[in-house]
């Protein structure tokens, strides 16, 4: 038997993918728990915590829910780790994509295979296609510009979501996440130039170029109901790309809203 | 002697304008005027708009201040201005940067010479250079990601301005313009990985190939009390290509906010 390791971040991804495997190990970033029975790990200890997994028979790790980049304490490393430490600060110049990128090059040379959502619960990732609706050319025009600016903000690491309406960018996702700048759509939704026209799309999309073991964005039924507070049309997401939670009830409430859901080839 | 005409937006740029300016004819367009005393005119009748202008004797004219797309009434339309409407509705597609420049080439095509700000006030554009305050290390490499974020998003019409903190990208202005973009940047500035680590960094730029001779983007002394609210460092922006309004009250705001103020070479 294959024994996995979960790494939970906050959110409803964890314990779906917990749900999905077959006792796996419980792990979460101390000050990042989610809500659930987790082992607490530190960063400063990284070198420690991955010879623990080996000694417990983990041969995989998969990372569930997002995970911010944690306050460090300079007095709480252990020696090993310390020297790893000029390593990941100077990924971090290059931004979080490439800092998390080298902390997964760790657990590769401790022997720890790093796997997918995708290769757990595929069906959490919707192929291409309608899931609910139908986006009018305008929308599709929308979705595309969208799409085309995050490709464009792919080198930077910035964000995986964009906002536009009648081919205005509304907003673009950065640093405070997806409900902020749903927020921010929903306060600003007046400034559309035709108030009785095409409502707007929200996009999104993994960062080109990301490692897309980890960190992939995700949607779910909160992430519709935010969506339909800004007064959308719908919801595209590169298909194939984007973590679709409670796909049903996501559906369901599109439905009530009027709105389409799309997972949208590139 | 060359007589100017005016078209003047909100805010504070085209009072500078006409200020520096012999008798000029001022005009705005319907729906966006200014406080100040101006002659309206529609978008639907443009082509008789530049008639008069002519027939005033006006041989440049001066866009001051910004201009968002106007809705259009159909009904509005004059014949002549009406053949015009396919090619503006199709440089459209491509962004308002587009549809401005269309809109500019027929003011061309009438004769009329398009003015940029600093042609006119040379001095509301700041050349390379420290206006107050000094720029950490990290300040300037916060300045250098927002650059190169902005830099990235050019091709897509997007904004002329970002929020980089400790390498993060706080806020990314689109439609909703600046004010919006620091408020979100001072709701959400908690966020920064280190409380008492560098502040961040309000960069603003021109969208790489928007034409000069319009739509520059502008700071002033609001602009400092929103980057003070925001907890920010400073402001920096492209040399030569920002409008800085009312250089001395935006630096006495500066130094009260302990902020600098840098004309950045890009």
């Amino acid at each position: 038997m294959t024994r996995t390791a979960v790494i939970a971040g906050q959110g409803a991804l964890a314990p779906a993918v917990i749900a999905a495997l077959e006792e796996p190990l419980v792990f979460a970033l101390e000050g990042f728990a989610p809500d659930m029975p987790v082992t607490p790990f530190r960063l400063e200890r990284l070198v420690p915590f991955l010879d623990e997994l080996i000694g417990q028979g983990v041969q995989r790790v998969v990372f569930a829910g997002a995970i911010r980049r944690p306050r460090l304490d300079p007095e709480a490393f252990d020696p090993r780790t310390a020297q790893l430490v000029p390593r990941i600060l100077t990924a971090m110049q290059s931004g979080d994509d490439a800092a998390l990128r080298e902390v997964l090059d760790v657990f590769e040379e401790h022997g720890l295979e790093i796997c997918g959502i995708e290769e757990i619960i595929p069906d959490l990732l919707p192929s291409e296609g309608l899931l609910t609706g139908n986006p009018s050319e305008a929308d599709r025009r929308d979705a595309a510009r969208a799409a085309d600016i995050l490709a464009g903000l792919g080198p930077f690491d910035v964000g995986q979501g964009a906002v536009v309406a009648q081919g205005l960018c509304l907003a673009i996702e950065t640093l405070p996440g997806t409900r902020a700048m749903l927020d921010f759509a929903a306060a600003h939704a007046g400034l559309r130039p035709s108030l009785n026209g095409p409502r707007g799309v929200f996009y999104k999309a993994p960062k080109p170029g990301q490692d897309r073991r980890v960190d992939l964005p995700t949607l779910g039924p909160d992430s519709v109901t935010q969506a339909a507070a800004a007064g959308l049309a719908g919801i595209a997401w590169q298909a194939g790309g984007v973590i679709l939670l409670d796909r049903e009830e996501s559906i369901r409430r599109a439905n009530a809203a009027g709105m389409f859901l799309w997972a949208r080839e590139e």
